[in-house]
């Protein structure tokens, strides 16, 4: 951590509702207070927010993942960025550590939006100078934003993590369940000194998708296979992984995702698959209710965060930190 | 109706969820049809619209009232224009029936939005060109629109439904529930001939308010009264008007309001006051599925909607369909 | 006032030629100097200024009222904006103590120009980056601007003042002259611990328009009257109450108004009024020369808005100096 | 004049009040009516215009000349152009004959304005979507417009009257009187295919300025001498150069100048030299009350003005009306 | 191809010095004249661009393709969309059958630049309103533009070509060079009712990546390969999958390629393997000199753009013409 | 110097390739290091440049004077300008000593573009905040910038050299090449306590210009002439004045102008000419490599640019360095 103390008296750190204990866990890593956000509807339904502490000249940080009900948190964040603009903020962050309308982003059908394109112009229409986000669902994204947008990772997380388990190097390797992670799957390797092995879901036809079996001679002579992927939403595609390493010589796995959904009773399907030891996710989408024998673990991206925000706020590099594609 | 016809081919009807009815009830005044829309949710509760017809180069209409949930139909109604603007529609015209933010219009409070602006600012950043809405709740809120908008009225619907009930002109009064809307009553008055009368919120200190009860001697000779307010939510305001009005001369009251949103029972309260003959309200708020023996009735503004479309469409004033506020 | 000081070096103070004893007063109450300002014509009438100090990476505050003749003011006033802004400056302060547009806030005719907004627009893309001024006729104007705006009020001033004069509080009563004011009437009364009472303009038909006589029994049992109002132009209004009140059992009347404009001998009309002990209004209009034996008292907002430029430098909140709507 | 028709129905052409003579005339020569525009201030001087004619999807035409009161002039404009922009007008054509802040159109001193530029971008703002203007002072101020902009040139308009004038081409030179008009000046001689001199104002130091004689030199075996300027405010340039015009064998002269402004007695001046026979400018600022022996000639600019309009409306290059300023 | 005609009246085609013979195929197939742009260099080297021809309230279209000298290519495109802005056309297409800058599309190192959404914006700042373009890096890419802008596909005119070649179907096999153009190949391929085999670039660590020899066991049983790529610049890529290609079951290779560069000789290096019978590819970019006994086959995409405009101009779906990026 | 120090860690300085030397003359004058980037061209001739240190909330300076090749280097100065505003730089100041298209500043033909504004908008829309540059060619240019801009000047420069050179001011005068430079000229010699000749470009018709030969009688009695200009391109404006200088009085003459272009020969040229005893430009242009016997002397413009940027930086008045083009 930085020697260099940020200035609590010229911040002003807020949490809309969607994950508060992220938001309170960054301010605490800051050593900065989270300020009130009181938010409420009027009767015909309209969404009535109220900042807690005065933001004139400040700097502003407002955390928000774009998690569900997510037009209702966009529509949150824009009302928390128009306030702390008309209120004279001097610099307004809009930090979302998961920004769902990525996904959106090009069109692979007639008449429809890129979304994130218009998310990101919302963003800057309602006052935001700056945004932080978590591993977009693709690299391009980054160019919707006409504000300097930072895309963080949390791969060291994972691979600090990970190193402390009990995966003896040997046995383990690292699988990217299709082309499209697998540079960042490479890059999670090489941090953990591991070979990696790229399932690709092939597409024999417009219509037959599959997860291509080549996979199994891929991962030939290890027994551990740490499954790498940004997010799990149903997790239909790692399920389908799992059904095929389970076939070949790995004997134990490790599913690691940035966003941790789980949508539809995904974790429930992943943690019954007896193979998978351990479903390892981050807090920027807030975790379900632990249950007892739960296989999952939650590593907190709120440290990521701060550091991001503390060395942005001391004009500090935070290269480290960011996501970048090609090597 | 004008004689000149609209070039159906030219033009584009979508509609949002909010009130699909009433969209179709626009387009079949205008003789055009309402294409499709499709919506739905991505497993990560983005939402996902996809246009069912060609907008290029066409002028493009997309009708959505902004009803609970307010802010999923506002998103919704961004991504229509978005949509629109982006396949490169020639003129996108957002029909917002009502425009719920409008209510929140100034700072009433430390560090709180001026929503209504914010909403007004992302419409434009999504792609509206001309905005048409009706009853808006302050005249001013038609300044925060940075594109041309035209804020319609209901109050000629009302009048010539009322000119053919019962109602004997020498026994009725029009009743404003408060000053602020006094200036709309006295219009709607004027339209049947009828004396109005203005009952005032008073505050006698920051804290009491209270409806003032010289509004019995006003009505004083008059047996019918016919209360006209602009929207009901809850009803509080009328609820307590009709029970101070049920003490002076008057025997039989008819609610008049623009936008019907019946929240919380508001509805059944209504009903439940025996003075009361009959609530009418409109259709820019879907109306509630209709009991038997219902005091209520719903006039449609489908075809103030459509003419006011059809003389933008023709280059025709619409200034008679127009909300102006001072004579 | 704030123990803490200006950087004087990092500020720069101008004032247009509307009212430069208002400007010579903040800048004293803040302890920097007012700088120079040249305006002159040019032959062909153009409007010519220059800036008497460099405003290089400085905050500069530029102080303009929007008096007669309003369109020169506003155009210098614009000219100045545009100055500071090409000439480097870091922020950019328009004071507008009476911000005269305010008034044109509504379309209330068909093809009329909602001029507050488009002032507000124009003095954007001059180069303001915040705006200050004081009592807006309404507080939707607020909304109008697209940078940060604080509208400030006068209602503590008054109280101040009226709390050391004559009026026995048991005998007194604020008097708002119509229901748009109540509200801020009602503000100013719990400040001073006094009853309110709200004179009605009502309206009993389009043109019929007249203040209600109820408004001598809501005095009854008072002798002291203070009308509390926004602004006195003509000061019809207000001498048509004080007809009214002259016939009730109020004995003593106090004008009080924030801006006085007192235009086509308003201040003499009142004046003559034998009732009417006092007049009381700021410095937002630069005030009249006084006569001997005149009844005018002018207070100053100097100190007002040199408090409210202070806590805005120091990032101090001001929403005690803000003039919010409602309770 | 173009056999194709303007739809009357399809424009609407409105006056300001600085020249309506000149806009009438346009009106007539393009065979559309002149609006109703109705102006008048408020109480508070605040300026307030209306629109007398529906500009719903239509070519809106404004004509303006700004002359005195200019900053008068300028805010009308800038209102008419906001009334017609939502108001939902198709175009918006601002007509500005004089465009009088083209003088300030450099720093030539520390913290002043470039109001042309500044006044081109509140334009813009307002509504324009194009502008017409004539002469402009220097051709650079073309590229402070950021909408099409057509300087227009009366240079044809003045040749036609000159031919048909008493001047025995072998006689005649045209003198420009700075270097600045040269090729303006050269290419007005072209026309008539007469000779030009170019006066030039003279700097032997930085404070010492006149016109320098070796004039007298460049029209020798010339009797008639015509001065080709593009403005006459206070005249002071063409007063002296005529006073040594009046020195060499030059015994007539006429003085021809795009705009009169006449400023400060200027006329009067000019007429009282015998040697001036005849002084020729347009209308395009309203043209003084013509004396009995008045040397004043005034050539209308509405048909060039209609023209350009006209072209402009049938999407024909209008580039024989336009000032080039170089071969 | 449509019946309905355009009105070449309405339309100024113009072209850049990139590839004036496309420009020039386009608007024969258009039926309209290619009009006359001049460019030359002042003797400072800035670039100077006349347009031949009125677009005064015309529909204009400029051709120009990003090939090298690109930054050249591209500041002239920007010149002459300026000049069509400032010239008042009605709307000014920017057609760009290679978009070069595409490839920079996200920030795989600290401080570089997301050129291509620079490009993007610097096209509308200059003026486009609408943008055509043809087989982009990445979908993504097309959310970069804030004007609509249509990415166009070949894929057709490669099936058309194909299915009159001699490939018997039964022998033959569509091969992707790499997972990233495998969706476009399969559209494709669906075309021809063929089969699709995906090579992956595989990365077993972050420095070692190479063509999977998989490939070989995915074309078993084919004996002609037909490789589809969107680009073939240095060749490198196709060279060496070609490479392993021979040592399968294929015996010969067509390869096809939207965008045609042949950079560094990449054309002769892939004429010199002797499995190559035929490399196919567009006129986006102007092709090379054809040699004797060339194996080289160029479609001309101007029937495309023709069509798109065309569709455009009428305002037609040309969804058949877009590239989706999903089915 | 100004004895306050600039923070070096507070600001990045990068150079372009167009004039290194410069760049780093003016990072050593400041006492900051020049940091590193890196240029390079993609195989399909795309630029790509990386910046070699964190800008995060730094303030930037980016050098690059737009010399040959100009369009080049121009689109180079706009990545350099978009990295520094996409990687969150705090201020962004584009450091441009020659100003190549400010020739470009307005329409002489029809369908031409006023590049220097497009230009003015082009890097604002890349990212700069406020532009330094040296002797425009025409003063208007600046109100083509939207953000703050400082036309410098090397007129104290070249008058600090000259005052140390041999000229006897008694036989000294300075010669301003025609009209346009005069006001320049007359400053410049003002400095110097010299006389000026202007020689002025004539034109007897719209086809015949040449240097007035009146500019004899005017340096008439003096034997050295020093010829001041703005820039050298081809020089032929030079080359011809200096024929007639020397049919005059004149005996030795030198050349001084800001930007040395030195096109086609021109050095040697001008170097041929025996009464040239001295040609003196400033390295806004990098110099040509100097040979022996040279008569060019190149003035470094680096302290100028670093005291500009330093005062800037302390946000004091850098009027003395400004160019005002009337006194």
């Amino acid at each position: 951590m930085s020697p260099r103390q940020l200035d609590a008296n010229e911040i002003r750190f807020f949490s809309g509702r969607s994950n508060p204990a992220l938001a309170q866990g960054i301010a605490r890593a800051l050593g900065v207070p989270l300020s009130h956000t009181r938010a409420s509807h009027f009767a015909n339904d309209c969404l009535h927010v109220q900042l807690g502490a005065s933001v004139r000249g400040r700097i502003v940080y407002i955390v928000q993942s774009l998690v569900p009900p997510v037009q209702e948190h966009m529509f949150e964040l824009l009302m928390m960025l128009d306030i702390a603009r008309s209120a004279a903020a001097a610099e307004i962050h809009a930090i979302i550590p998961y920004f769902a309308y990525a996904r959106s982003d090009k069109k692979d059908a007639p008449r429809i939006s890129i979304t994130a394109r218009l998310a990101a112009d919302l963003l800057v229409t309602a006052g935001a100078t700056h945004v932080m986000t978590m591993q977009l669902h693709s690299p391009q994204v980054h160019g919707f934003f006409s504000v300097p947008t930072d895309p963080l990772t949390a791969r060291w997380l994972f691979a600090e993590y990970l190193r402390q388990s009990d995966c003896a190097p040997e046995q383990t390797i690292v699988v990217s369940p299709d082309a499209g992670s697998a540079k960042s799957a490479a890059r999670f390797a090489g941090l953990l000194d591991l070979p990696v092995a790229v399932a690709s879901k092939k597409r024999y036809s417009d219509t037959r998708v599959a997860i291509d079996k080549s996979i199994k001679k891929q991962v030939k002579g290890h027994s551990i296979a740490i499954i790498y992927d940004d997010e799990i939403a149903t997790g239909t595609s790692v399920l389908e992984l799992c059904t095929i390493l389970q076939r070949s010589s790995i004997q134990a796995i490790k599913v690691v995702a940035t966003h941790g959904l789980y949508i539809g009773g995904a974790l429930a399907k992943l943690q019954a698959i007896p193979a998978i030891s351990e479903i390892i996710s981050t807090d920027t989408v807030a975790p379900p209710h632990q249950t007892e024998n739960s296989k999952l673990t939650v590593l907190s991206v709120a440290d990521i965060f701060a550091e991001a925000i503390r060395k942005n706020y001391l004009h500090e590099s935070i290269g480290t930190l960011f996501t970048f594609w090609d090597s």
